[in-house]
């Protein structure tokens, strides 16, 4: 079933030198599978392809679009539990997660499709001409063009192949290239033949998507200096998507990317709340922390509370709970590797360790962490302001409120803040709230930042570095703004006009009509 | 009136070192006035107080905001007829020309004012819980943070001190720090005092607005990379443009800059129509070509037709029509040397003259001219695809539809993008219409791109280099959405949230509450 061939559009080819294996971290070992990294002919056709499929994609009806998406999310779960087996093989993640992420894959695709058939996300704007001098006026949403989109590593299927970005850049109108994770070609080939089994079936032009097989960094180089190449997707490392930035920046025509990196999702504990609720807060901290071998880029990395007998208490309570928790196996062993050198780093920086893990974990398996730290030496030493990816949290024990407001003003842009608080204390703490919905992108109040719902409330992205531009959502039906651009109309024929801008409201959509917003025809 | 110093906050502040004068293009004379260039320390100061008054401005109500833009435009109004002068003796532009611009300027603050007071653009979106599993969640538009506004040499009011870009970033809660485009400075510092009395006179922060004098690069370059800056606007040249571009994306923290830079916004003339109207099409476009010596950013500069005698005939009477006019006087010596130099160029590339201005013109007037060129010598040589700013217009006499085609498939990104057929024609011609489309941002039919409404339907922007951001438009009340972010709350307080999020909708806003779009409170 796995070829690993790249789908250059609906064809599956590999003639290229270079191949490379995806690798089982619970065993221990490499897959079976070899993958032929795409050759840059194979490339450059993928990319044409798009060019060519933008031409057409971009009149297809939302309509048609929303039974493309649906089509794929069904193909996808045609594939049945042999996805679930090769992505766990591939990620050392359980085959119950598996599950999980798929169906919040297709879950994705069919909220996509629900919101084409609706149809008002295209915020169509209607100016009639009012006097002789005033044109008729009339704007909607079209898409940018092919879209290039990076896989996750954390997240095989619902931020990859056929996850978040694509399915809203397809929904956008938007030809899709995807550049396969490494870690887990496998299920990325699979999830591609879903796509273009879907894109047959429903007629969509060939080339409205492809996938590319690459280990390295030059194949997505060469895809987003690309100038047919009109977008950037990404989830990943701060790295990583920083240099996808400036390499965008640098291109004679200049591309948006919406990357989505790191983040310490800071949460902040107040005293009130915390002693009248220190065990559901050990019990709901230790879950969050080590869920998932604490792989989320919502994982809360920071805790910030005030120094005292209480937080001792907590840091204590919090530490040994983490640390009898079964060490859980890691994505890769890079991504194993790089945890525990992060966590030593953090400890070479006055940082110390509440309790460790005492029985002898597996190969790859994270053994989970709590370190704690003055908050004057967490104000100086930004070192430990950065992600250690996995099950890792700090502590940090600040001398005062106003020392946590400093180092909330300090810290980096962020994904979430969370506050644990009594009502009293959230209402007396306005200042900490204020600035700490200054750095991030959602606001949690006694809960975890953990667990990302998909709908359209969902804010995933935050100030730089957590995403590259704080103005969009990678989760949610609004990351379909990403890839589309108003259009506007001056005194355009009605009949030629997009259906969405017709005098008649042909789909009875939302839109805003002379200033007021309707859903009727205009007579 | 005029002192010649910068609004550092509400202080006029003017200890540098450095002077310009303003220059008066009719009288070929510098101004009276000396305006003293912003000092490092002040323009340090400016930064700060914007940063400081922010975590102020963001939390003042929308209806609050609405009534210090009301205010802005009330108080331009009190500078009467002196600002006016001011305007014409900095510009060259007649006082007419002037009066429409304030009364565009004002308007534009007072439709701002109408957004926020209607409160519906911060885009709510509410999530209730279903079951114990899924949270609350809701989201609205919050503002990112101090802007950096560049005034635009070509609309003293209307795209520079209070103009568009400064109207929609103080509308969104953000502070804005304007870099005064150093040919207005004066009609700068007098509107910089109408928004500096409105900002006191109701009670809005110090540092919600700053105004800073600077005839070189230096402080636009340092403002871009101030940390505290989140975000530009810029109305100009490409080469300045995508200077900033360049900049805001080599910062740490990289930041959105929207930059509407150049176009030669093509327009397409289709036989019959042309036949038909002929004498009509000519008086139209010398008209638009001309007016305000072609110193506008929707100027049509590129006029694409079918090599025939009738063309040929529509060329001969446009430049005819065109060379009859008086020349009129431009912004700046050089604004006029450069489009003297820019007509030199296109001339030395195998274009061809229809007619000259016969008279005598006076110091800085520019004389309009038509010239002609082959299809393919327009493909082949993309210098002449360059804006030549001013009253300017290249007829390509193309050989046949497919390399009409091929021209505008090649066009870099346009603002505006112009058909003039009979209804028929636009049928029969729909792939022209539709590479049109995807090379523009604002398609027009049978009329010119001059003349830009400003309203919820307008897309002034267009695909790089028309603007930086294809996805975001400079003028109309969308414009707001260039300086606002989405933030999430997640199991908030109801009464903790801000208002346009609580169960009751007591601004009776336009939210999405579960998926549907509703003005009703939730029970």
């Amino acid at each position: 079933m796995i070829t690993g061939k790249n789908f250059i559009g609906n064809e599956l080819i590999g003639n290229g030198k270079v191949t490379f294996k995806t690798y089982d971290p619970v065993l221990n070992k490499e897959n079976e599978w070899t993958f032929i990294e795409v050759s840059d002919d194979e490339l450059q056709r993928a990319v044409q392809l798009a060019n060519v499929a933008f031409e057409v994609y971009r009149n297809v009806s939302g309509d048609q679009r929303a039974v493309f998406l649906e089509q794929i999310a069904d193909e996808i779960e045609t594939l049945g539990g042999e996805l679930l087996n090769v992505f766990s093989k591939e990620s050392g993640l359980p085959t119950e997660r598996a599950r999980v992420e798929r169906s919040r894959t297709t879950g994705q695709l069919r909220k996509f499709a629900e919101l084409l058939k609706e149809g008002s996300w295209v915020d169509a704007r209607i100016n009639t001409s009012t006097d002789a001098s005033t044109p008729d006026l009339r704007k909607l949403n079209i898409p940018i063009g092919p879209i290039v989109v990076f896989g996750a590593s954390n997240f095989p299927l619902a931020y990859s192949t056929a996850g978040g970005d694509t399915a809203s850049a397809l929904a956008a109108g938007c030809p899709v290239i995807v550049k396969s994770h490494p870690m887990h070609a496998g299920t990325g080939e699979m999830v591609a033949s879903a796509v273009v089994k879907a894109a047959k079936k429903t007629n969509m032009p060939n080339g409205v998507f492809s996938n590319l097989n690459s280990s390295g960094i030059d194949v997505g180089v060469k895809l987003v200096s690309h100038p047919y190449v009109k977008g950037v997707g990404f989830t990943g490392s701060i790295n990583g998507g920083r240099a996808l930035m400036d390499l965008a920046a640098k291109r004679d025509e200049p591309i948006p990317v919406f990357a989505e990196m790191g983040s310490i999702n800071p949460v902040v504990l107040l005293p009130k709340y915390l002693q009248e609720n220190l065990s559901e807060v050990v019990e709901m901290y230790a879950n969050s922390i080590t869920q998932g071998a604490g792989q989320f880029c919502t994982n809360p990395g920071l805790l910030l509370g005030l120094k005292s007998d209480l937080i001792d208490q907590f840091a204590i309570q919090l530490g040994q709970e983490v640390a009898s928790k079964e060490p859980v196996c890691m994505l890769h062993p890079t991504i194993h590797n790089n945890f525990e050198k992060g966590k030593k780093n953090a400890l070479n920086e006055n940082a110390s360790v509440v309790a460790k893990y005492e029985g002898q974990s597996n190969s790859n398996c994270g053994e989970a962490l709590i370190a704690t730290v003055s908050g004057a030496e967490f104000l100086q030493n930004t070192k430990l302001h950065h992600e250690v990816f996995g099950p890792f949290s700090m502590i940090v024990k600040c001398e005062s409120i106003s020392q946590l407001e400093e180092i909330i003003a300090k810290l980096e842009g962020q994904l979430t803040g969370t506050i644990l608080a009594t009502e009293d204390e959230l209402i007396s703490n306005n200042s900490v709230v204020d600035k700490l919905r200054n750095r991030v992108g959602r606001m949690i109040w006694n809960g975890v930042p953990t667990g990302v719902q998909v709908n359209p409330s969902m804010m995933h992205g935050g100030p730089y570095p957590a995403s590259s531009d704080v103005r969009y959502t990678a989760v949610g039906v609004d990351g379909i703004k990403r890839w589309v651009r108003p259009a506007a109309f001056q005194n355009w024929p009605d009949q030629l006009l997009p259906i969405e801008l017709q005098n008649e409201n042909a789909l009875g959509i939302l839109r805003m009509v002379n200033g007021e917003f309707s859903r009727k025809s205009i007579n």
